[in-house]
């Protein structure tokens, strides 16, 4: 292993599922749902694989209709705001976020070029931003116990920007805190991007997870339409993780570039796949209705349970994850805490810390993810109480 | 798009395969059949499917089942020559053989490491060796007119390696000349390695389709095993290029290292299909013997019709492609020639230019693909006829 990548060992995820794997805990830790998206999507995969469409290379952008399936969401749920896109040059189909990720980093960087991340950020920010030769310059959403909520500070922000800085990687709904950034928080974040003449790459995978209010996509906000790369996953919204099957919307430069580097990260994936997702995008305003509902009680479910175990909940507003702060059951070290769990109460779950530069801020912060089944949350949330 | 990967356009595949839609022309550029693999494992993708296995992230690694048969597989067909490798530190299940290719090139190299790697080569090496911020020596294939082959110089090979050297990224059967490196060649690519303490990451996505003989694995001679990287391609074997589902198999240290940067592009992919080429690789020797002599007798209806209609013809020893000379036929520039070949005759071929860093050694070659419909090749013949 290089050197670039010396720090990244194995995934937190791949470790905690491992983990979980082993010890026959309830996973709480990665964020896959533990119950599989529409019967009707699933069946349209059987067609395609049955039809013979996508067991072949798909084009390397991906197929023409999931690409217009893609642009059609766009449009319906963001065209209000003034956001649409062409499905030939504005549009890329990837394998899942993470390659987008990596694509849009590996593509549009420059050695030591810096990368501002709010941290904590998700672990594939920080090795995409390395194996692209870029600096990391994290700025640190800062939790605020009296609202619950975790807070960006703009000044900071502002501040981060310096003459070598090329790209913001945000992430609304945020993982892991689920903080959503404010119409104001955008509004400023596009006016810095512009005046600084930044490239924006945004991860907006849970855009059909904000419980309060609509989700804002960055690339609706004055200037932002030309310098941003947005990041959707349909793993993420129809419950298919195990696909793996992403995009990227943005302007026609800025995706050929995404592509260039993607072609040759994967050439292309998930062909059968690809067909019945853009079936899927097309599914009425009932399904995307029905799973946040269904994931707002949810996360009602497992937010109340951790705090009756005692546990400081941060509330999340968007993303299947709720943030806790470990210290008021009498420990600091999140990840000593997450390893332990299993065994003391046949839970596991994900420290914080390892999404931090600084890992001592995150050190009391441990994620649970609730997209899991009402009684598998209730199962944990009774096995929690005993830690008190 | 970062200067690194500028000269990295759009892969001649993505150019190639949209002429071919746009022309209606018979495709024989890209590499992939025009007839799925065996229904029984399209079938077993389904019960996956609905079984629910697959459908949210398999474990980054790949599945256990996929892990021990890709193991499995290596024993019963390399077996006899000392290699095995145990499924759950010696394997990594891929996004295709190009992600396979993009990790183990991110994760092993230092900027400014040089490799080494076969000219005419595969296009995505070039870039995966820029994007890790690596630099390319290409030792030339040579073709020999007389033989009707293509030959390696194991001299020039020698004199390329320099203090800087890290790697050696060989492919054999060979894309795109068909060429099968002899035992001799192997063994002395071998001892250079272990002398010169180099890395090998060897594709050998076509070690299924070597039309005389049998397909002998770098990693089986000595002194190999534990600096060598393998590449293997369910696509290619089974015949579903859609699915995207390759393979590393190394020692631990290795397949950790590629590990650490494969779960950054994609973490994971194509779950339920991991399911389904489990048992793919168990078939019996029949399927693999009946893909092979399938393959040989298109590749001889292609040859000889190519020879027919005036081209020289390079005969492979694998792979499912066909390199010719297009001279005889009055040309010397093969990528004009691809271009207006769709027009001229309705056929789509690959220009051999591209997989070269002097493009001028290349220029007269073209790929043609044989892994097509005995009729499609038949009419793809007769066309090319006219042209003499
Ligand atoms: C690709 S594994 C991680 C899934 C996820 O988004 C998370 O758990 O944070
Ligand atoms: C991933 S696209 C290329 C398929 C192939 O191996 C070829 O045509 O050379």
């Amino acid at each position: 292993l290089n050197r670039r990548l010396a720090e990244f060992g194995t995934t937190i995820f791949a470790e905690m599922s491992a983990l979980a794997v082993r010890t026959g805990a309830i996973n709480l830790g990665q964020g896959f749902p533990d119950t599989d998206g529409p019967e009707e999507v699933r069946e349209a995969a059987v067609r395609a694989l049955r039809d013979g469409r996508g067991n072949q290379y798909p084009p390397g952008p991906g197929i023409p209709e999931l690409r217009a399936a893609i642009a059609a969401h766009q449009e319906r749920f963001y065209g209000h705001l003034g956001l649409s896109c062409d499905p030939d040059t504005e549009v890329l189909v990837t394998t899942g976020a993470t390659e987008a990720i990596a694509a849009s980093l590996l593509a549009l960087l420059e050695p030591g070029d810096e990368v501002i991340a709010l941290e904590p950020y998700y672990d594939s920010y920080a090795a995409c931003i390395a194996m692209a030769g870029g600096r990391r310059v994290p700025v640190t959403l800062r939790p605020r116990p009296e609202s619950g909520t975790y807070a960006l500070d703009l000044d900071e922000l502002r501040d981060a920007v310096t003459d070598r800085t090329r790209l913001l990687l945000l992430n609304s709904p945020h993982n892991p805190t689920g903080t959503v950034l404010t119409r104001d928080e955008l509004a400023e974040i596009a006016r810095l991007a512009c005046e600084r003449d930044l490239l924006v790459v945004t991860d907006e995978v849970y855009e059909h997870l904000v419980f309060e209010g609509a989700h804002l996509p960055l690339a609706s906000f004055p200037g932002m339409r030309e310098r941003t790369v947005t990041i959707g996953s349909a793993g993420k919204t129809f419950s298919f993780t195990g696909w793996k099957i992403g995009w990227v919307t943005a302007a026609p430069e800025l995706v050929a570039a995404v592509r260039s580097a993607k072609q040759f990260l994967t050439f292309t994936s998930g062909g059968p796949f690809q067909y019945a997702l853009a079936e899927a995008l097309a599914l009425p305003d009932s399904y995307y209705a029905g799973f946040l509902n269904d994931l707002r009680a949810k996360r009602d479910l497992l937010g109340d349970g951790l705090r009756a175990a005692g546990f400081e909940v941060y509330q999340p507003q968007g993303t299947y994850f709720v943030t806790t702060d470990i210290r008021p059951l009498g420990h600091t070290d999140g990840h000593a805490f997450c390893r332990a769990l299993p065994e003391r109460a046949g839970v596991v779950a994900i420290p914080n810390a390892v999404f931090y530069d600084h890992q001592e801020q995150g050190a009391p912060f441990v994620r649970f993810a609730f997209c899991k089944k009402t009684e598998v949350l209730q199962e944990a949330v009774d096995r929690l109480k005993g830690l008190a």
